[in-house]
């Protein structure tokens, strides 16, 4: 094999989300050197949604500035099987994506070495080895958007779980969550509250007004509206709560926090820090706690890093 | 070296907890052969404490019918920092343990091979590996019993945490713990509500009744006492809710609950698989949740698995 030195290496990192579909190529060392994306086709189905991802990295290598490109790494929405590469479980936003071979049907359409993750999975990968987190042995990562979920990351890899499940954050069960019925169908989690879409519906029960979305609701806070307030507060003391009992099981070096929601500013981390604090054993109560750094990009940095390992 | 291969090789294993040091030589197949145990001399201190256990496996050691002893495994109650084998913290039951270098003394006076471990991981060793778990890769323990401990074990070792303080599982946010005192300091924790002589005072608050401890109380059920009924439910019930949440984050392939207060009988069990089902997602309904089954030998059994892997 005849390498051009001149030439970075790179491998390909793809994100599939329900609405969009982004890719990139990545150094070694995780920088994002060209970027594509494209909507996910998820009512059109898995074929066409493979067709989608498998498209943007072609497009990517036959840039004209394209490096040579090592291999794939995918983190897709859905329950994803990283040992055998296929799709366990997914919603509706992606139809027919359950039960896709996910790594066999990009690798034949790339020709490259593939890994695939949970794009949870891929953000806290990304976070622990290349954002936040960087160089800590354990992380608990928790990412808190429309959902709420999450990944204990050890040594740099994110527990799989026994049926690829693990991470499932918010659906713990939460004090703050009375008999709020969740997406899951169990009642009283932590996602039925202090998710986006949940802690804007609580805002509205409070106030009796109708906001757009949540960052709305941080805008009345900003301006003194005390059910805003309180609903912001609320959101922040209900996540804290829930990390400040996983501190205590699982003792990580650094916890993550991501997602959406994660922007709302001071008010939301000071009530969640607050909460960590309250629920932490004695011994824990200094434990680490930042905001995600990567952005955006995590679940594409997560997912070029296991594409790296399929070179090893 | 000239062994003797008629004698079976053994290590010997010791469990100090608030109250009693019990000792056995264990065989590689995790057969105790041989017993001792002595009252742990907690208010005399470190060096009786220390003591107390060299001395019970020297006594072991020198029986009539003693194998050779190739090493020592201890389980300890406290924060047990396995890697240096200092104890990091422990309660005034045990005066003066924290700051003692458990491995170090014990390997002095011994003049074996030592590998120390907490109590409640040195439990969930045992059962993870010769007990109720036994060949499964990802186990939760629970230990419901003066209090509410842990352990998460990971092919056969549990996750010591950043500060060897992993495994609190009773110190989670409890929906079912209202603004209950816990013993670390917090409100609303499990442990405040669903230990043994938090659920016996939660039985004294809703009867107005006294009774001895929990096992009264359990009595009381069986002849249809209402409270009795309703507070033994009340504990399963929480303890299978925090078990459920934990179940959606860590998705483990068994989980083993022990300790004591597991042994209220099929009321306490089935609120606790009960609750497990309400709270798991879908696709984790069905996770196995199984009574722990070496009793009271578990921390021994485990403490001798360390110990046999000083020698590899």
């Amino acid at each position: 094999m005849t390498d051009r030195p001149e030439v970075p290496e790179v491998v390909a990192a793809v994100d599939i989300g329900g609405t969009k579909t982004a890719a990139a190529l990545v150094t070694r060392s995780g920088q994002l050197v060209a970027r594509a994306s494209a909507p996910t086709p998820g009512v059109a189905g898995a074929d066409a949604i493979l067709q989608t991802a498998a498209d943007l990295v072609l497009r990517l290598r036959a840039g004209s500035a394209a490096p040579i490109v090592r291999a794939l790494g995918v983190g897709s929405a859905g329950v994803v099987d990283a040992a055998t590469g296929f799709v366990l479980g997914a919603t509706e936003v992606l139809r027919g994506w359950a039960g896709t071979d996910l790594r066999g049907s990009l690798a034949s359409a790339t020709g490259l070495p593939t890994a695939v993750v949970n794009d949870v999975h891929a953000h806290a990968i990304g976070e622990a080895r290349r954002g936040a987190a960087h160089g800590a042995a354990t992380v608990l990562f928790v990412g808190v958007g429309t959902g709420i979920g999450g990944s204990f990351v050890l040594d740099g890899a994110p527990l799989p779980g026994a049926h690829s499940a693990a991470g499932h954050i918010g659906h713990q069960p939460s004090p703050y969550a009375g008999k709020l019925t969740c997406t899951c169908g169990g009642t009283g989690h932590l996602e039925a509250v202090a998710a986006g879409p949940t802690l804007r519906a609580e805002y509205e029960r409070r106030s009796g007004a109708t906001v757009s979305d949540l960052r709305a609701v941080a805008a009345l806070a900003a301006d003194g509206d005390p059910f805003a307030v309180d609903t912001i507060v609320l959101g922040g003391t209900a996540v804290g709560s829930a990390v400040g009992g996983l501190v205590n099981v699982l003792d990580p070096h650094v916890v993550v926090v991501g997602g959406g929601v994660a922007n709302l500013g001071e008010l939301w981390w000071g009530a969640l820090r607050a909460a960590v604090r309250r629920e932490a054993l004695p011994s824990l109560v200094g434990v680490t706690v930042v905001p995600a750094s990567l952005g955006a990009d995590a679940a594409l940095v997560g997912a070029a890093e296991i594409a790296w390992e399929t070179m090893t």
